[in-house]
């Protein structure tokens, strides 16, 4: 068998640190989705890159499938090992390696979470700024392309990336990028990874940009009559070129979750959560344009600080308000969307959106990136109840669609996982195909991630 | 004879877009560079994606080899036919496509240059920022993953190619990204298309991103006594993280010559070019915060202004940079040097080169756009004295080896094409082999611009 036989060498190679034991497969098994269970044979917990090139080699040699896993947290359940075999937790692998601040740039190893490196950034004036909400590792950030409320100014992933170790399918280790800021030597392989969710490589060292604390950050809050008024104030906002750093939509319903969460008395209408980076008199002008474009579009009360406590109650609204939205269902779960459109088409994609979530009576607020046309509805089900899954499937489904129609994606920032997979022909094309012979080229024998992004009609 | 039944092909499709004639055949056998000519056997002028389709498809038929060709002005010799074989010119392809300011973006053919692409843009209050000097076509900054003086606040074509249209090679039309800000659906093929020379695809529709042309635009100019005070504040800006739009250097002989070709009366030490982006207030206050920086590596006199002839004057200094130093020289040409380090770095790799070139005793002036830590040497040879070409080539591999082992690259903006393939082993180790891969997947026969990027063993 050669399952049992790569596994028998795994034991063998790693000791303790190779697991089949129920609760170590069953850890392994769903991430922070709604998605079967779907655990693997085995765990390993590598410490090196060199251990994970060991991995590599022992599962190539049998053939058997190899997952790489961070925190867990993809709502896609892009670390779900849906083909079986062994997962690779890179947990132990978070250390922070290297940081030179007169470059501005950190290496790190896949495992350490983005809180946990700005913990050790503290003292070097610098931040790493892609926030995607959840405490993500920087492996399953760069792997899912992640971004979040600051990509509006930071950018995503992709723009903080400049360079991996990566061990290939049949064990090789490779680097791609280097430290400097920008290179025409060949193919972008940095950018062709991030973003593969695991399928052409497992990284095991990630160079990122970092970038100066603001000297001044400053914060607020406005209060809209309608969604349409809100996302027409971001379009103008982001057509002055106002550098924002933050710019976030919550609806009515995310406020009247938040109220009821937290104890708040915000207006239950839509509202725009917003936060800027500079010099103080820089961060003070831009406050009172962008004060001048939401009164244009009927919010009178924008009111921003730039104090720490006051900022950091004011963004405890956003991110809680996942858990706000969850509280307001007892038991519920969530079926989180996650579309990215033009600008131009925000206003008609959040209001369709949430006219299609009235009429199919699940709960679904939405909140947004929209300083980038990002937003998500978070579709509140009973997961014993399959026809509520059913329906904030079709709801996914449909925004997808939309989105599509719209020109834009179907994933603004959670990834294809298995709930993207069924609109990728749409969004690519024949291009699609292509994904698949690179993944081909890259792994012959589909052993990393299996069943995932490309195409089952690849192999 | 299969060559000569594609260009008979060829001949019959194209009619009179079609060229076998001398004139045209030499005008497609080098660019703006000192290699040696190598023409195709002949020339296509397509006015149609599904011309290019077509085309390519005759010449995948006959397993003739197919180069994409824009303006001409490569520095690396990209679009030379090296091979020979068909010649795809796509000078014809040239329209604006769709200009959609309230998503500031673009579509546009790949024969559009990024002057014409700007005067089009005009009354829209948008612009494309990257600017590589030379007016060059969109098609071939996004094949060459070019960049320039404005990288450091707008980034490279990598950053700003949202999606393209393209035809592979068996004549297959895809299209890539969407015009979603980000996206994290699938393997990045935009980016992995973006600086690929034509090996993996035609480009035949490129979706731009466009920025909002600032309301104040300020430029100014600092001496210093030495290139190690010029860096010094270089870095120090970069990591004060100063909104800098341009930050350019121009070294004592790159003064010298400017003085000689223009008559203008500059001290003849290096100086630093920049410029601001913003709004009145918030240039004016950048402006001081850099004044403050260069006085404290003794440069006293930071002029600026913002009237647009001022800016203009100075701008010419840095534009006919190339120009001025060709003209120290009667009927020199130059080979451009492009490497790009870590800005910590960057004093030392300056200096090094400097001595390097004095110690060559050929004529060397170094600019660079220093704030993404990127500078060029244009080396003053005789084109018909081979031991000086000699000499300029082995100064060009000596910088481009510091780049690699201060943890740069061999190219920041120019590319790879004939002058940088050598040290494609060098900068990506066993990640070149991984190039070729992805080459070969997308391309089995070898007919996109061959013996360029890839390895010779790809094949």
């Amino acid at each position: 068998m050669p399952l049992a036989q790569a596994l028998d060498d795994l034991q063998t190679f790693l000791g303790e640190r190779f697991s089949r034991s129920k609760p170590d497969l069953d850890a392994h098994a769903h991430s922070e989705s709604y998605y079967a269970p779907a655990p693997p044979d085995g765990v390993a917990f590598p410490i090196s890159t060199e251990e994970v090139s060991q991995i590599m080699k022992i599962c190539a040699a049998h053939r058997v499938p190899v997952t790489g896993w961070g925190a867990g947290t993809s709502l896609e359940a892009q670390a779900q090992p849906i083909c079986g075999g062994v997962v690779v937790d890179f947990t132990r692998m978070n250390r922070v390696l290297d940081i030179r601040g007169d470059d501005m740039d950190v290496t790190v190893q896949p495992g350490v979470t983005r809180e946990a490196l700005n913990t050790e950034l503290r003292a070097t004036g610098l931040f790493f700024p892609v926030d995607p909400g959840a405490n993500a590792s920087i492996g399953g950030m760069a792997m899912t392309r992640a971004s979040g409320t600051t990509t509006v100014r930071y950018g995503t992933m992709r723009d903080n990336v400049l360079g991996f170790e990566a061990v290939l399918a049949d064990g090789q280790v490779i680097r791609t990028g280097t430290r400097a800021r920008k290179s025409s030597a060949g193919y972008d392989l940095t950018a062709l990874l991030v973003g593969s969710e695991g399928t052409l490589a497992l990284v095991t060292e990630i160079t990122l940009r970092l970038h100066p604390i603001p000297e001044s950050i400053s914060a607020g809050i406005c209060a809209f009559d309608d969604i349409g008024s809100a996302t027409a104030a971001v379009m103008e906002t982001i057509q002055m070129g106002l550098p924002m750093a933050r710019i976030e939509f919550v609806c009515a319903d995310s406020a009247r979750a938040f109220n009821a969460y937290a104890g708040t008395d915000m207006p239950e209408t839509p509202h725009l959560l917003v936060e800027f980076h500079g010099s103080p008199s820089g961060t003070a002008e831009v406050a009172q344009q962008f004060a001048e474009i939401v009164a244009d579009h009927g919010s009178t009360g924008f009111e921003w600080s730039s104090h720490t406590e006051e900022r950091n109650a004011l963004w405890a609204i956003r991110h809680n308000a996942f858990y706000a939205i969850l509280a307001l269902k007892p038991k519920a779960r969530a079926v989180v969307t996650d579309i990215c459109v033009p600008i131009s088409q925000l206003a008609r994609a959040v209001e369709e959106t949430r006219q299609d979530i009235h009429a199919s009576g699940l709960m679904g607020p939405i909140v947004g990136h929209v300083g980038d046309g990002n937003f998500h509805a978070a579709l509140l089900i009973d997961p014993d109840d399959a026809a509520q899954l059913a329906t904030a499937k079709a709801l996914s489904a449909a925004m997808a669609e939309r989105a599509l129609r719209l020109g834009g994606t179907c994933t603004g920032e959670h990834g294809v996982g298995l709930g993207k997979k069924a609109f990728m022909p749409a969004e690519h094309g024949g291009a699609w195909a292509v994904m698949g012979q690179v993944k081909k080229a890259l792994d012959p024998h589909n052993l990393l991630n299996p069943g995932k992004l490309v195409s089952d009609d690849t192999y």
